[in-house]
């Protein structure tokens, strides 16, 4: 009688070159859309109104692509950190096409580093995860790497490959969805004036909102992208508090991040990220931002925009790191991102 | 470099014939609707089922007459009461179309009143919010005041504009859905045998159930619509407790009235309205009405119910005010709207 | 001046042969679906994505049928249960229907046993229960027995009718959705390479995963069913705290339950059920499934495999009953069922 519960792949069950499927493929809804907006406080117009999408060169509104991320991400959650002792990073996360209402995600990984630890007993496993829709389009990949326990701790160590990822996308690596056009763009629906001219590099942006968040929110958000960590929703299994799914975070911040960022429509480019503190229900979210760089895609009136997005718990904004270097005690999240602004 | 952090309105911002454009329009699908019926107990047949609409001359169920609300004021929060201490008042309230799963929705506001109060700091503006759909058809309308803060205390006051508000809008300032007919109406499907002839004016029912409210249900409605306003989801804000976004109130209170005026179907008319006292999570709503006026439609078997829907956290229901002609502590909403229901 | 609250139906209210006409139809979208998915960990493929459906010769991804079968169920509660002591037991629970976004159901009962108690204050009433969609078509079927109350103890006794109910359905009495075909199954994209040869009548699996449960959840579950029990939302009514809806406990278990059995795709029949213990918020809900039979369907690759689910409160997986032949005590919930694997 073959077990039947999996119990998720350990480090020497990883290969370089190694595709994995990931399972349960999810077609997303209008349904999905409408949770994703009362989890997070979103409001960016191009993903909230058809017609706004519409005046913007696109069929109608996507799903907000941190949605589209998470349901990617969930699916590899049994396959690829199951085991895993840490969220190392991500890099190279492009966002390819927009997600509609209708459209069906599956997510594949393929394993494009290995590194044994010196202890002998875990390793770090680096993935290039894809999501595709029905039509086998990639709509959206992304690498990270993570640690994970090894099985049998005498197991011998793979060849050490350590992929040679970006630490920042190039402009050029950006994809601008077919059609968009912001010379039309209307500031007033959207809520904002700020063109990407009005932004300086360097500059910092306070959000100034909050949400104390609650467990049965970021349940619901993490079932919702069929991400069932057990950490997450067993109180038994971390009496201490179900930890947060980081992604959960990011979504908060980033919707946050609209109250003086409101035309960084559109997430195109994931240059790197950290969850640098756990989060819990009853912390506060906060979030500020800075600018990073700007750039011109090509397309008409359309810019793209380098933010460092930071989630907080509070404390001062603008602080990140203290004098050791490490991130503060009140940082969550510090994630860097490319957006679509108009020019 | 521009400041990048809407400070909002203030009261000397404001000016007589002003039209403000509030951002970010919404698509709204059968996900804002089965939040809806999950966030409050609503079972009116018409929003429930598209087969009930169908036998009511409509060509579906329409969005929740509230939800359709809440989508058109949660755009106004940012121009109208960012800095508001008071929201003083409604009044006619009008419901003009039915709201589709599909349609577009955007908010603007006319300012129709300005009145600077007599300590110099404050003032009073009262605005006519419409919302619009993607034909630009108005679908509801309303007039709300609220009291709002002076940037500059030394800003001379306007000139003193108060509106001509009706308290009660006459049945004929009612508008009745286009093809909407009662003659067939199934009182079984609906819920309760009890047509408008049942009702007697003075009539008071108390609607018996009760739901006692979550931090997370009443921070995804007001998300949900949008409305961001920080004391709803902000305990480092406002640590004596989270303030519930009044529309909660509204629509938890109307979902209660189900059971009494079931065949109360269509919400057509708010005459007025107080948020008597501040809800917050852990209080029990229950919910009481009074039966205010009956008037004929001219549409077949339609007629139109004026009822009075009272909000509680508990106390004997019909109790309203105390001797002081104030409100008693146990009441949250003092509702005055107009409803059809089958004659 | 009729009264217009209904206080339900007394044990008297009943007779043998009545059909009861259940209020507040229902339009069902892809809104419901993205929520049961966000109040539950649900993840078996062919409810999750149009294009397994598709595979499995369906024309779409169906509505979770524990879903339809709240929604049907829903609907009797202010007819049936209002005035129950008790929930006494499911029998001949058939799904004969895949229930589809757009579908609108309704939901009628007849009234098949009574039997007034030996105290003469309560009886036993049986109901057979049927959810119809638009075409009049029967989705699916379950009998249920509970305890009431007589409104008047002096009422005569009716005449004892006790229905001969299957204690458990032959496979021959369910029903394999047309066109259902599981000789292509993706075990890959499902989830898991378990067929139903992998399993052996008496296995027994633990399905490992918990879901520590918030009060905001299970109401927003019981409302979205239009199940509207005061018990389980008023927190005066019951100072000891929330009755969580027994089905409620039933879609927590079965989706738990994914985690060994992902290919116990298709509820089709319910053979029994209990609710061994009530269950309340802060509890953490665990399962464990015991395959009590196998059969073939006829239908291509299709099989059926009869299960025991059972959801805890923890205490060790497979433990049922004491010594003393009664539930443990960390038992909430023993369902008998029959499911679609692929053979």
């Amino acid at each position: 009688m073959m077990a039947k519960i999996d119990p998720g792949r350990f480090f020497e069950d990883y290969a370089i070159g190694q595709v994995i499927e990931h399972a349960v493929p999810r077609t997303v809804s209008g349904g999905e859309r409408a949770l994703y907006h009362a989890l997070y406080p979103a409001r960016h117009a191009l993903y909230s109104s058809d017609l706004f999408a519409q005046s913007c060169g696109l069929p109608a509104a996507p799903i907000d692509d941190l949605a589209a991320f998470h349901v990617v991400f969930g699916k590899t959650v049994p396959d690829v950190s199951l085991n895993a002792v840490a969220n190392l990073g991500y890099a190279e996360g492009r966002w390819l096409k927009p997600v509609w209402p209708g459209d069906t995600l599956r997510s594949t990984s393929e394993v494009i580093g290995l590194k044994q630890n010196s202890n002998g007993k875990t390793g770090v496993v680096w993935v290039r995860t894809r999501g595709l829709n029905q039509r086998d389009e990639v709509v959206l990949e992304y690498c990270r790497w993570v640690m994970v326990r090894k099985r049998d701790i005498s197991a011998p160590a793979p060849e050490t490959v350590v992929p040679d990822l970006k630490t920042v996308l190039d402009p050029a690596d950006l994809t601008v969805p077919q059609g968009l056009d912001f010379t039309g763009y209307d500031f007033t629906l959207a809520g904002e004036p700020h063109r990407m001219a009005d932004y300086e590099v360097g500059e910092t942006i306070d959000h100034v909102d909050g949400v104390t968040i609650e467990e049965a929110e970021h349940m619901m958000a993490t079932r919702l992208w069929q991400n069932t960590a057990k950490v997450h929703f067993d109180l038994t299994f971390r009496p201490e508090g179900r930890l947060i799914y980081g992604g959960h975070v990011i979504s908060m911040a980033r919707a946050l991040s609209f109250n003086g960022l409101a035309n960084a429509q559109m997430i195109v480019g994931l240059n790197g990220g950290a969850h640098a503190n756990p989060c819990f229900a009853g912390d506060t979210v906060k979030a500020w931002s800075e600018v990073l760089d700007k750039a011109e895609t090509g397309a008409p009136g359309v810019g793209a925009i380098r933010l460092r997005l930071v989630a907080t718990t509070g404390g001062a904004p603008f602080a990140l790191r203290g004098e050791d270097g490490k991130y503060g005690p009140d940082v969550l999240l510090d994630l860097d991102y490319w957006a679509l602004m108009p020019l």
